[in-house]
């Protein structure tokens, strides 16, 4: 059978993948990646995870190996409505969705708002994941330039008041305001409340991706956007609060909206991980989220002073990186002359160094070819060091050449 | 924000879902649900179950807890490989996708093929949550007709013709051959592969469901549609070989398939859980699935047996049951004046058991109304037996009445 024939269009618009890419590199053992938004493995609270995942079966037997509920287990939509409005969005059980992850999060909420054609405002650069599945649903994009505090507003009011005065109305924003992936940076305080009053003022939904919210090592605590509006939509995801492996995340909104995603989910993945919930529950519970949370941060804060002392000892002049307060990234500008799409696999092959080429987190690919994300979380110490090391070198040698 | 104004079409197709009031039913603790297809939490290996998650935890420990490939962790797809191969769809490991359970994976099979207005073949009566599945991509049905022997060829190929001399092609047919949902038949021997010739000489793919397939407790073997032709695309889960708390799937189809439903599944959920992976590689690697289809085709006969017996004691004369040889179903038809739906509130209320009404199985909602399928599989004992005559006396007395 030509199975080409059979493809849906939307298929052709997710096309190649750098997230395929950036796995498969960081599956060859001797390259050191700085690719894939990974977890460091030593954030992990192995023996309490061991300890609680005993606990969960003990306690509950066959009960933690079946269904459960669509929206996610009572309990712990109940300890995540806690958490949401102990950082400031007050919510309730019937405000929480669980979802099988962020990117799951991100999957329902297109399921149920978007059409192909459909504009979805994003800043950019922008997460390239995130990017992938709004194309898979067929979006259109309006990119909104960045600053290191965060999205434009001027630039944000005028593009999308020439969008909507074009007729076509852009279905919502997608923002990460902290510790923004792939930039690092945060949306500043005073911008907060003002993008949220352009987008209300325009009836525009805002999708706020929360993933690294809560992984600020230095600088002071910022609202996020759900607590500003309880309208905006809160993604949220176990990844980077616990581990990626139990695959869990959640959506936080308003009811009426969240009833609608949990329709879209029964055809989706009909219900998350039981035990998996079991799990998450208890570690919210008995704190031991906010205990793997303080192990995390202090991690990440070395990592990315690792980061910064090898970049300022060994990139171009030229070259500008981000400081990130918390999260896994830091976002390098190079000189114009570089391009880090094409000298990926050059660099991969003679430094055994892996990042992802700039314009992987434009809507546009022709953007961003001069700029590189590096993800300092997974890797550590020496060999952070000299990974970013060799990549600053290698840039050098090519614009001295 | 009023939010219905931002809502996508295709919710509007899926509506109100027969998934959440089933699980609501089920919530109540006085009801004996025989609504959910949920599997006897007595065929799970407790013991074992939480020796190999201790082993995988202990011998991998935080490589358990990270994100693994897209496509699933390889020893566990060339175990999936084997067991698809010792079937008789000689498989390799790069024509298994592992999914997040069976919903997940017709989902990702819908992403890749079904444009909006496409028609999706069905038996009739069929799985109410892939329906779901296929509405929740803007799918238009042709459903065929079915009798104890499975789909009927004949109206298959009349139908068929039909549709496409009037200009439509059909995307693909959806089809559950043995033990199905909800009718507890399999399709003939003889008629299988006469079904893979019709549709191949029309160039209609085939998605073909084992999820029952394995649970065989009376009969012949039968061959699945994917031993006979290798373009079928075998759809599977690990919620009755194993448990539905894993939430872990798989497809097995063309590589050249099995790779664009992994793109999809990237903007899914990216990947399935790691530690659950890797439980599952163990059980099948260690014969644990076998023992525990062992266990489980004991604890099915025995409940079919009860359900058909409780059946014919109590039912109205004029009702049809079907007698399955395997799986979690049974389907019996009622008098015509019998409307099943209308009646499932009333009946919970009043005799505290639970079915699911026969319409929700058909595209056409006015179809099935004298119609109901009984899940067996997860009430046992005299409980069961109890409840299909508590059932089968309150019909008795509408009928009377």
């Amino acid at each position: 059978m030509d199975w080409s024939k059979h493809y849906a269009e939307r298929l052709s618009l997710m096309g190649h993948s750098e997230v395929a890419q950036i796995l498969e590199l960081t599956s060859r053992p001797e390259v050191i990646s700085l690719a894939g938004g990974l977890p460091s493995p030593d954030s992990f609270l192995l023996e309490e995870t061991q300890e609680e995942a005993i606990s969960v079966f003990r306690d509950l037997g066959s009960a933690s190996l079946g269904y459960g509920p669509t929206e996610g287990l009572p309990p712990l939509r109940e300890a995540l409505a806690e958490r949401m409005t102990l950082k400031g969005r007050s919510s309730g059980k019937g405000e929480i969705l669980l979802t099988t992850g962020g990117i799951a999060a991100l999957d329902l909420i297109c399921k149920a708002l978007l059409e192909s054609g459909d504009f979805v405002i994003i800043e950019e650069p922008s997460y390239l994941a995130a990017i992938q599945v709004f194309r898979s649903y067929g979006a259109q994009f309006l990119g909104i330039p960045t600053d290191q505090d965060g999205v434009c507003l001027d630039a944000l009011e005028v593009r999308l008041d020439e969008l909507i005065a074009s007729g076509r109305r852009p279905k919502f924003f997608y923002i990460i305001p902290s510790f923004q992936n792939p930039s690092g940076n945060c949306l500043a305080t005073e911008r907060r409340e003002k993008l949220v009053g352009i987008c209300n003022a325009r009836g525009i939904p805002i999708v706020e991706d929360g993933a690294y919210e809560d992984l600020r090592f230095e600088g002071e605590f910022q609202s996020n956007l759900a607590s500003i509006d309880p309208e905006v939509v809160h993604v949220n995801t176990f990844s980077k609060i616990m581990h990626p492996g139990l695959r869990l995340g959640w959506i936080n909104g308003p009811d009426v909206l969240i009833e609608k995603l949990a329709l879209c989910k029964q055809g989706q993945d009909q219900c998350s991980s039981t035990s998996g919930q079991h799990l998450a529950e208890r570690f919210l519970r008995k704190g031991l989220v906010e205990q793997q949370l303080r192990k995390s941060r202090a991690i990440y804060r070395e990592h990315r002073d690792l980061t910064i002392e090898a970049f300022k000892e060994n990139f171009p002049k030229e070259s500008l990186a981000s400081r990130p307060q918390g999260g896994f990234y830091c976002w390098i500008d190079l000189p114009e002359e570089i391009n880090t799409v094409r000298l990926l696999p050059e660099v991969v092959e003679s430094e055994n160094v892996a990042y992802v080429g700039g314009s992987a987190f434009y809507h546009d690919r022709d953007m961003g070819t001069n700029q590189i994300r590096l993800a300092y979380s997974f890797v550590s110490g020496d060999k952070l060091k000299d990974a970013v090391a060799r990549l600053g070198r290698f840039f050098q040698s090519k614009l001295s050449a």
